[in-house]
């Protein structure tokens, strides 16, 4: 497996972020309590900063104001000239891109930790860039064997070659953290407390790589997104039926050719006609029917993860 | 108990509304489907009319553009003159009041039907404006009876003396039909079936009715909302705390006093210091958060509604 460097110096400078979408209330609350109170954020070698990444859309409980905010991350948005008229999730990218990065420099943050929630059932979702990144499947790993638990699925959503364009990308190191399901401005007390948990994992591990523990090589499971799937539509692209109630709820559960994806207003079934058993997630997620994504399809890898070694002592100072 | 009078007439006018709220989606795809073809809502003696209540709010999937439509059906905005500053659902009201009104006026449409869509696990509930209304509550009894296996659930919703705002009050009587849990802006199938074949069953027991079925006196339970709690909030008004893991999802069931009802994100819990047991309803409902209220606490009644009598036969033509 090609592999992306892993960090050689301690990750000293770590966001953990929220309201990315401003509707997505688990990370929206926790970054905001965290503002109030960081002492959850601190370990040993590092304090990670908290930051609500939209916050008009936050305001205004809605994902976004003019624009996905996740979506713009990409050096033509970061380095145009700004413009009175420009969106404001693209005027926002920016000062992101300022507090967090800028992308792609040496004096960008070491890790970006991004909270989300969707209303499809997920359960617990990690979101990826690549296969390629080393660290970040470590840090996948390790949050597995701690929360045995947990249901835990990896989803790697980058095509090789393809452009980042999403908030954890401004820093050098990051992951998504996608649970669900929860409903668009909601706050439930379960994932909330999951999604605290989690974090607090997610600094332990970083904290446990900055003072030099190695990690020895595994094997995980996880899913590559191939391609999405539209509802059926009307000739006006209202929508002319919906998610089949044997696909609803089942993400990341096997979808077998022949088998049911959608129910028409009409009656009639949609039948699966694909050649291989796919993987679907995301089913029914609210913020994608404007997208057209009923669900995604994906893949299931088995990814061979090389050991990350441990980091060099540091040199102590001279005499 | 005093009575509404119940109609003299059969109901020959009749609608269904849905997207009175935008992103309430059963309501919004099963009129948008009526729309292209109305078949299903013709019985013998009436076609009902499908109406699409909030258009602008439907397309861009929100509760609403400028205020809550089902807040506004009150005289002063209904009659007050029209100016081109109005919020948008107010204009829209209006247009509402001359379509299916005017409000309170012999004119006015002999029943509305509007399809709702909550966050909470309300099962299937009824809104009923007041104990008094003796054919609402037949209707809802009608509707008990013809599907035993739902949970059914008729709440009141009126204080006595007060105006009617909701979108059922232009007509000269109407019922909401609140189906949950569903995420705003997600179209799940179960909840569409369920409310589809509800809706089916309204319009069969108002073709009972206009062919001269009588209906014999019963006792039914009911619930009646006393007040609404807030959740607990900083003093910027950001949340402080969520609703308790052991309330989330358990609306109509009984709150004890000493019960926790909130999770504070410092840790502790918050108890309900009431003194008598409450039956709360829209627990965590989205669409509540902007309006203070975390859920409503609401008393349990047992109605003893009166038959309700046979139509007169219409008068033959004379001779």
């Amino acid at each position: 497996m090609c592999s992306l460097p892993v960090p050689q110096e301690p990750l000293r400078r770590v966001a953990v972020t929220g309201g990315t979408h401003g509707n997505e209330m688990s990370g929206v609350c926790l970054v905001q309590q965290w503002l109030r109170d960081p002492g959850e954020l601190q370990r040993a070698s590092f304090a990670a900063v908290p930051v609500l990444a939209n916050p008009a859309a936050t305001a205004a409980c809605r994902r976004y104001v003019d624009c996905d905010l996740n979506r713009v991350f990409t050096s033509t948005f970061l380095t145009a000239r700004a413009h009175p008229d420009d969106p404001y999730e693209v005027t926002r990218a920016r000062e992101l891109n300022q507090l967090l990065g800028p992308k792609a420099s040496g004096r960008a943050f070491d890790f970006v930790l991004d909270l989300h929630n969707t209303t499809a059932n997920m359960g617990t979702c990690l979101l990826v860039k690549t296969t390629h990144d080393i660290f970040a499947l470590h840090m996948c790993h390790h949050l597995q064997l701690q929360n045995p638990e947990l249901p835990f699925l990896v989803s790697v959503d980058q095509h090789p070659g393809e452009e980042t364009y999403d908030m954890t990308s401004v820093a050098k190191n990051g992951i998504g953290l996608e649970l669900g399901p929860q409903p668009q401005g909601v706050l439930r007390a379960d994932l909330l407390t999951r999604m605290r948990a989690l974090v607090a994992k997610v600094l332990d591990f970083i904290q446990l790589f900055n003072q030099g523990t190695a990690f020895p090589a595994f094997e995980m499971e996880a899913y590559r997104i191939v391609r999405s799937v539209d509802f059926p539509r009307t000739e006006a692209g209202d929508l002319a039926g919906t998610v089949h109630p044997q696909l609803q709820d089942r993400d990341f559960e096997p979808l077998r050719p022949g088998a049911p994806i959608f129910q028409m207003f009409s009656g009639e079934d949609v039948l699966y006609e694909g050649e291989s058993t796919v993987y679907p997630i995301f089913i029914n997620e609210a913020a994608y029917y404007e997208k057209g994504i009923a669900f995604f399809q994906t893949e299931k890898l088995t990814l061979s993860v090389p050991a990350l070694p441990a980091l060099a002592p540091t040199p102590s100072p001279g005499p």
